[in-house]
């Protein structure tokens, strides 16, 4: 059953009215980050110095499934949710494909992307606690726009690291976050001790989330009334995100249909959490057998080669040990302008969930996710972000497999962001200027090996 | 009447059916175009050999106040439309206004500005004339990236003549267009008789909107099966942007108000007669009183400083005389960012409704629009269009006007685009390395003057 409409919208009163917290739900519960120096399993508490408190609850609970959205925070959602679930037609009719591809369209958010989802709460949760200082870290810059809003919003400075390799590529969001008054250093920096033990060993080091994540810890955990926001990994942040999902249930049923296959691109797996957890819900309660794809780089193969192991979330070690599939928390990602996809580790839940074989991952190398986005702009009219195009090109994949199958399945993908502040790299793309990075085994081995 | 509610969103069934034309209710007609040999006034017959059939009759359709959009248009429109009205919550807080703010939020076109809303019909129309390749100009690239996504859409070839100083200031509108496939080049070129012709005789020349339509019309009628499209300043266009409008009206009473004042900002007049008119038929056909300001760049100021009479259309004259305020085909607009502004005239029927008082204009300087853009930015969370910032400045005088006098006005404003792609230009306000543009009167009397 469908039809011939084409965007599908949620009236305002249809704004989900709870986070969904999938750790409730899961039967094999994460297991639970550890304190490096004891290796004793953390308490909420002992997350309180970094973030907001009522952040680190939402981290740790793995008993309530449905989490109230303060009204305040649901308030700000209204200025540009529901985002439209979309029929493409267009990618259909240029694929030749009888699958019925839908996509979530997180990029109509004025930063143009899923991160104001998340940027929202956590800005809110702050300033309710009486933080008047957030700093974070971000790649591409989507996350760090969010955020820098977010705290204007609520009347928070905000401080923020941006990945050296994206500063320098995509200069006009850099320009976003100081609009909004944000203050934005390059990372790896001299401004941090963490910035400058990777500075005096790797001179010319491009930067990585995780560097970028370990200066905004510092810098937090050294200032007054300031704390740290993550803009991915963490699960209080795949919880905010479940506002996607939960939004593309009730549209997929506007539009008669149920998703087969729910697809994301993968960084730390919140805009994956965000689309696929809703619906995962109910492959563990009712059975249903949806499968869930997890699209990332080739060249930062976390779920498809990493390891399953306790690591830290950052380069320099200041978080707690995380158990997840990881590269190693000192892998430097190669320059792909995927920069949020440029992330050694991947976030507890979904670890859990790849380890429990509930969902699946895939690795899209950078040339095949820009043909990908190419084709996608040309039938649809959007531009998505380079971190888009990975859940793209996944979706592509398998549409040509139901189109060589003769099946008439129905794909859900989550279309996280625009790229219209990527032009930089489609430029490069289409003047044959980009490549493909490819990783050895032994690449891969020699930084796990070098864990402690 | 009012409420809390901050966006409003039409069912996909109230999307308009019917294009409003204005010059079947206006009391004084617009006079007719002129053929520049014989000074005859033209019919619509005259003007295919330029524009697709269709284009031509709804040009000098002064009777039909009802158009009927076409089914394929309606259906593309869907991807988009509704636009959000949206109360200015932030904005008004930030001001401390009595006034009640209202913006249509045209940046949510996938292009990220209203530009869509006539690329769509005007390729369509080529289209089922069995035109295959369509040329046009371009100043900032949103009418430009428009054309070249509609032109994709419908199967056709499109070639673009760019501002020379937009190419190089907005690089990433140039990549949008390339990615939607269509040929860009830089105007002034040395492709064109009228191009060469500007560059003998200013090697230097930055170009303006008005040489860039010589070019793009150069080829366009030099080229088989080939047909010219434009942007901005005719009737058509204008009468494709009503859409914007009765949208707005059916979205004001949902918000339980009616507009005292409506703005937009001004370069050719599309954007402004798409919100304005629908809303100026309730003061023609109602005596309604709502006023309507048109809000110009000091530095190219055809509405507020320029004359009344029949000029070209386009640098080079290729054009029929045009009955309009101008500042004379030659004048060479000030490199402000506002790239789609920077247009010597206006178009004819807003020519007409402004000699007949039925609306105002005023004229706001680069750095005014630049403050007022980033104040909206930092209260509603998006970043606008430097052409749209003037707007904003001509909305934040009138709300500044409500505050000294107490008056609680219901102002709309037409948010015509976002600025993402214009954020080097904002990161130079935020530099304090931009300026005003000062025009003395006998610099504007100098140019008219030269008019034959």
């Amino acid at each position: 059953m469908s039809n011939n409409q084409k965007r599908f919208i949620l009236p305002e009163e249809e704004i989900p009215r709870y986070w969904y917290n999938i750790q409730a739900d899961m039967v094999n519960k994460p297991l639970p980050p550890l304190n490096p120096a004891t290796r004793e399993p953390l308490k909420a508490e002992d997350l309180f110095p970094i973030f907001a408190k009522e952040l680190c609850r939402q981290e740790m609970n793995q008993t309530d499934a449905w989490i109230e959205i303060p009204d305040e925070v649901r308030d700000m959602y209204k200025y540009y949710r529901s985002t439209p679930l979309v029929r493409a037609f267009g990618l259909e009719k240029a694929l030749g494909t009888p699958a019925h591809i839908y996509f979530k369209n997180e990029s109509v958010s004025p930063m143009g992307s899923h991160k104001l989802n998340s940027a929202i709460p956590q800005a809110y949760y702050c300033k309710q606690e009486g933080v008047t200082n957030v700093t974070t870290e971000t790649g591409a810059g989507q996350w760090g726009a969010s955020l820098a809003y977010a705290a204007r919003l609520f009347g928070l400075e905000a401080a923020v690291y941006q990945v050296k390799i994206s500063y320098e590529q995509k200069p006009y969001r850099r320009s976003i976050m100081q609009t909004f008054g944000a203050q934005v250093t390059p990372s790896p920096s001299m401004s941090t001790r963490a910035g400058k033990d990777i500075l005096t060993v790797h001179p010319n080091y491009q930067g990585s989330l995780g560097t970028a994540i370990s200066e905004a810890i510092e810098l937090a955990t050294t200032t007054p009334n300031c704390k740290y926001t993550l803009g991915s990994v963490l699960n209080h942040v795949a919880l905010h995100q479940t506002v996607i999902g939960q939004e593309a249930e009730k549209q997929m049923a506007m539009a008669g249909e149920y998703p087969d296959m729910v697809i994301a691109c993968f960084g730390g797996g919140s805009n994956f959490g965000g689309i696929a957890f809703p619906f995962m819900r109910h492959n563990i309660l009712e059975g249903k057998q949806t499968r869930f794809i997890a699209a990332e780089p080739a060249s930062c193969p976390k779920l498809t080669r990493g390891k399953f192991l306790y690591d830290f979330g950052d380069e320099a070690g200041y978080t707690p040990l995380l158990p997840m599939f990881t590269l190693g928390h000192n892998f430097a990602p190669a320059n792909i302008h995927a920069g949020g996809l440029r992330y050694h580790g991947a976030g507890v839940i979904v670890s859990q969930l790849l380890k429990d074989k509930m969902m699946e991952a895939v690795d899209i190398q950078q040339l095949e996710s820009f043909e990908a986005g190419v084709l996608f702009a040309r039938a649809e009219g959007i531009i998505p972000a380079p971190e888009s195009c990975h859940a793209i090109a996944a979706t592509i994949r398998e549409a040509n497999r139901c189109k060589e199958r003769g099946e008439e399945k129905v794909i859900l993908f989550n279309l996280s962001g625009h790229g219209l502040i990527d032009m930089a790299s489609y430029d490069k793309f289409l003047a044959g200027d980009l490549q493909n990075y490819e990783l050895t085994d032994a690449d891969i081995q020699r930084n796990l090996d070098a864990l402690k």
